[in-house]
Formats: C-alpha cells, structure tokens, sequence
C-alpha cells in the first residue's frame, strides 16, 4: 500500500488487456518491471507480453480481490472499466490515476459540467432524456448537431448527426432508453490533441501537439507538429495541464481538441478527456527517445518522468480492419516502423497496428 | 518447414533466455509476431515478455523436440548453445542462423582460420595444447599476448595475459586440460565494432559503425558515431559483409575489430564474431527507427528488413552489477533511456541493464 518508489521487478496490474495494455507492458519490460493483464477475453493481446494473466470479468469480485494481491500497483488501459472494479482494488493497492478520473470521464455530461466549471470552452450541450427533451434541446443548440449516448461510446459507436430541425427518430436504435446528450456541431479547422504525463510528485511534462485526422469517427493519422502556431499550441498545452490537475491526473492523460481558427469566437474547444494512453500518443514510441506508454508506467511506478521532447518529426497511421493488409509493403518503406497488435481476426473498423513515419526533426513534411 | 515470409501472429523460438532474448521477444512483440523461449534457468530475463516457455537443459532431447514443434522457425540469443541442441531443432524446423555459424564461431581456433582464409587481418595466432607448445607459439608469436581458451569465454573469462617470456605457470586453474590459443596482444588504438543484419533474399545493411570502451574485459560503453574516418568505417563494413557472406548468416551478426590506426602496417584487425543481437549494438534501440533485435527478428521470419540509419548521435554505457544502482538517477536525466533486464540478483560483472544517451545527429559529443 505503500507510495514510495516501486523497486524494479516490481508488478505493475493492468485492467485491461488491449493493444494499449500490450504496449504498456512492453514499455514496462524495457525499465525491469513486471506486468499482470486482467482482462476478460482469452486473447486479450496483451497477455502475450505480461508475465502473468487473470482471465475474469469486470464484475467477479473474487478475481478482481486476488488481482490486486498479486500486484504493486495497479493502472488501466481503456476508460470504460467499470468503477466498482477500479475501487475494489484500489481497496487493497493503489490505482493511479485513481477513480475520481474515471468517474469523471466515463459520462459525457458529467465530463461537460467538469471542463465548463473550469472555465475551459466546450461545444454548447445539453442534457436529453426524453423526446420532449431533445426537442426544445435542437432549438436551443440548432443544427447540424450531434446526440450522444452519455456512457460507452467510443470510435463514433454511441451517436448520431441531426442534420435538420426534426428529431422524431433520433431516438431509436443503440441510442433508444439510454441516458442522451446533445452537442453542437463544431466545424472545426482541424483536430488538434495533446497527450500529458503527471508523476506522484507533481512534474507534469506535455508531449507536442498533434494534429489528427478522423475517419468515420476512427483516428486515422496523427501528424507532429502540428501545423498550427505557437500560440494555439500553448493555449492548448495549457488547457490540458489544468484539466489535469483537476482530475488529480497520475499518469498519461489525452485531450482532444477543436482547433476552429483564430478568426472564431472560441478559437479552441476541448472535445473529449481520455484519462490513459491515448492512440494520438502512439508516435512517441518512435518520435521520442521515452513514449507515452513508459512515461504512464514511469508515473504508476512512483518514479520520475522521462523527457517528452520529440527527436523526430512524425506520421502516425492507423491500420484498421483490412488496413492490415499493407503491413508487408510497410515493411519495405524505410522511413516507416510498423507496430501490430498480435490480434488473430481483422474485423471491420478494429484497430489491427499502426506505421509511424519518421522524418527530421522540423523537415517539411 | 517452409521458408516463406511467416505471417503475423507466428511464433518464433529463441534458445536462451538472457537480457539479449528478453529484447528480441520484445521487438518481436511489437511486429504482432510470438516468441517462445527455451531456457535452463528458472529466472531468465526473457520469461517474463514471451508467449511460451520451456525451462529445460540444453542437452534435453526430448523438450527440444517438443519446442521445436511448437514454434514456426528459431533463432538463439548466446552463442554457446550446444550445436548439437541446434542441430535437433533444424531437423523440425528452420534455424537463423544455421548451425554453421555457430559451430565457426564457437572455436576461437576455427574461427581465426576461417578468417585468415578470407583473408581477413587477425592477430597473430597459434593452437597451443602443452607447455611445450606454448613455449614454442611465445617464440613465435613474443609477449605481451593473450593465452585462451578455444571454446567457452566471453566477457574475458577463459584468458590470461602473458606479459614476459616465460609461460611456465600460465597453463593453469580454468585453462587447465583444455583446448588453448596463443594470440598476440595487439596496442590498439580503439576499438571499434559493425552490427550487420541480412535476410533471407541476401538483403544486407550496417548500422553505423560503433567505438567501444572495455572495463576488465566486459564492454564498458558504446558510442556512435565512432570517431574515425569514413575510410576506416567503410573498410570495417566491407570486412563484416564479407564474413556475413562466408558464414551464411540470416539475422544479425556482429564483428569487433581492433582499430591500430592508420601508420600502423596493419590498421584494422577482426577480434572477434558473435553470429548474434550484441550488446555493441544496444544503443540502435533507442538511435534507430529499427533496432538491431527488430531487424534479427524480421530476418528470422523471413520479413523484408528495417532502415539501419541513426537518427541521433548516441552513447551507451552498461549497467554491471552495482552499476544497476544508477537506475534513479538516471530516470532524472533528460537525455537518457534507462533500460533494465529484470534479474533480481545483482552480482559482479553481471550485466543488469544499460542506458543510452541521445545527442542530435552530427553535434559535439
């Protein structure tokens, strides 16, 4: 229960057994520390780096109790764990970040409420519970806008644009007799993230900004630097270090941004918080001499924070579903690493791997 | 059997499972590929990051065969696996590289001959099996020169130094009753050594030649870009292609040479072949878009291979024994990635893990 330093060799639990769990515990190796995955899918990916595994759910309370024995610390790789199971084991060991960012982050009003009453722009909201509701919400807000479930939705799952001023089937599908939120539509110049370490000390470090390109509401590609100046890229960076500290933020933290241009009312708006290792950061593993995913284990092991400053400029791309087909030309491309994720099947819209581009540092791109 | 390129999501079987196998699986995990290691020791470095494990001796015919059929091609990680042991895996399974290369580099005697006969500089050389051998190669070859062990040594075990004419108590404690090679002590100037990786199509590519600093014979420290002429580097290339060729290596060989400077009548001599990742070559994790132990592992499967161009000037040191003690300290430099091996035992002249310093490309070291 201890917060001093772990030694090395220590276990580092991690809920979750995703690509992001696979590549945080392959970060972990590199700096001597041992990974235990608990996740609830037999091939979870990152069970094949981890010293050890518990295969349960989210919900099997004795699994979960033994888990966080067998561990130092524990930690989590995707924001929808369930924050009963955070605060089972954080009962017995300490979870960082802990579930007050969880909580916070897992439900889109509550996310809005927290980021206006820091004074941090967002995209006009509302609250919608009934038709009724999302009615008089659209003339509030006005179209083109977006309604979303408040919990679960990632990758675009989880909403719908309303494209005109009737709603009367907006309501159906996933979205039917789920708590709703309904968003304006920002037009935004472009998508801007930055990707934050705090350690148990306070250090917090930003990586650079990075602009990013969606597609059907998946990442595509993340590209550093961003083309956007100075300024904004302050203005940025500074936005997140205070969403940090108010989520007591001990890790990697990932906002994203809408860069709408200098000439808009609100130049910058913050658009989404993931309190983890984010697929925006994906490029410090080949942009940076330490990535996000062992800055996150550096800042869970209690130990300090590794530099953030890129020695590279970067093109991340995502291979997603078929995308995956490219891995063998992007063998032979010799500016590009490629990174897959040990997955067996290649569905539509998965993330299979990614390529990062490395080109030098402040080259045109 | 087959030797087509391996497809993602396969297994690869590493025999050894020190600090260098723990890196491989590493890099192997990051290319979505398995790894499946055979070791003797209950505790080696390499468990901890694999898929499969087999804790067996070398000399275990059985568990050799069922790794072997376990695994879709091999590789090893040290190069005193018993030829044997590799010669029962071959038989199920490709082996990168062949067992000719091991065996050729598993005599000291062998190996210089090999060398000599592709007319390749060595030190002046000659078998010694009794006192009054070594009276006659000291005739022969002067002092001050360094008595051997053909098979065995690394990291300086297995030699002594005879630095006056007489040899009559250097035959004794672990040369004793064992297969010995007289060599000349050769006055370097530096020591230098290539990291060169092919694949299975005769594809063939150098990493930046490396200067080396040995401290009581263990390699101390690691810099690139060596400071040398472009003359020597690419002299050094050439000699490590030319014994890639000869020893039908596929993945990654490293040659040690010492560099006697340009007036001397022999300026750059082959001390040593390790038909393996090395630790010389460390420093292309955190300098390089693809390491060493990812291009070993491509190669392996049969995978087109990686750029082998630096992106930054680097520097690397090793951790040995009480060394590891650094660790904190160096997670607080800003230009420096700790790397650390997971052995729980710190004992003297172990390697527990190393660190590499970043420098801009082509700046002031």
């Amino acid at each position: 229960m201890a917060e001093a330093p772990l030694s090395p060799g220590s276990t580092i639990g991690i809920l979750g057994g995703g690509q992001l769990g696979r590549m945080l515990a392959i970060a972990a190796a590199r700096l001597g520390l041992r990974c235990h995955i608990f996740a609830d899918d037999a091939e979870a990916p990152a069970f094949d780096v981890a010293t050890a595994h518990t295969l349960a759910t989210f919900d099997d309370q004795a699994a979960l109790e033994d888990f966080a024995h067998a561990v130092d610390v524990a930690t989590f790789e995707f924001e929808n764990v369930p924050v009963s199971a955070l605060q089972t084991v954080a009962e017995i060991v300490p979870v960082y970040p802990g579930p007050k960012a969880l909580e916070l982050t897992q439900d889109r009003l509550i996310e809005k409420d927290f980021l206006q009453a820091h004074g941090i722009p967002v995209a006009p909201y509302q609250a919608v519970n009934s038709p009724q509701e999302l009615e008089r919400a659209l003339e509030r807000i006005g179209v083109p806008a977006l309604l979303k479930t408040r919990r679960l939705g990632y990758d675009g799952k989880g909403q719908v644009k309303i494209e005109n001023g009737s709603a009367s089937t907006a309501i159906s599908g996933e979205l039917a007799g789920q708590l709703l939120l309904l968003e304006s539509f920002i037009p935004f110049e472009r998508e801007l993230s930055v990707v934050l370490v705090c350690d148990l000390s306070g250090d917090m470090r930003c990586y650079d900004v990075a602009e990013n390109v969606h597609k059907n509401q998946i990442l595509q590609e993340t590209r550093v630097p961003a083309r956007i100046s100075e300024e904004t890229a302050a203005g940025a960076q500074k936005m997140a270090e205070q969403i940090a500290v108010g989520l007591d933020i001990v890790g990697v933290v990932c906002v994203e941004f809408f860069d709408c241009g200098v000439d808009a009312a609100t130049p910058l708006m913050v658009n989404e918080i993931a309190p983890r290792v984010h697929n925006s950061g994906h490029w410090t593993l080949d942009g940076c001499l330490v990535s996000q995913f062992e800055n996150h284990m550096r800042a869970v092991a209690g130990w300090p924070l590794g530099p953030t400053e890129r020695h590279s400029n970067a093109v991340m791309t995502n291979l997603i579903g078929d995308d995956v087909e490219r891995w063998h030309a992007a063998l032979g491309d010799p500016q590009t690493a490629l990174h897959l994720y040990g997955k067996n099947e290649s569905r539509k819209g998965r993330k299979m791997g990614h390529m990062t581009r490395l080109l030098p540092k402040n080259a045109g791109q």
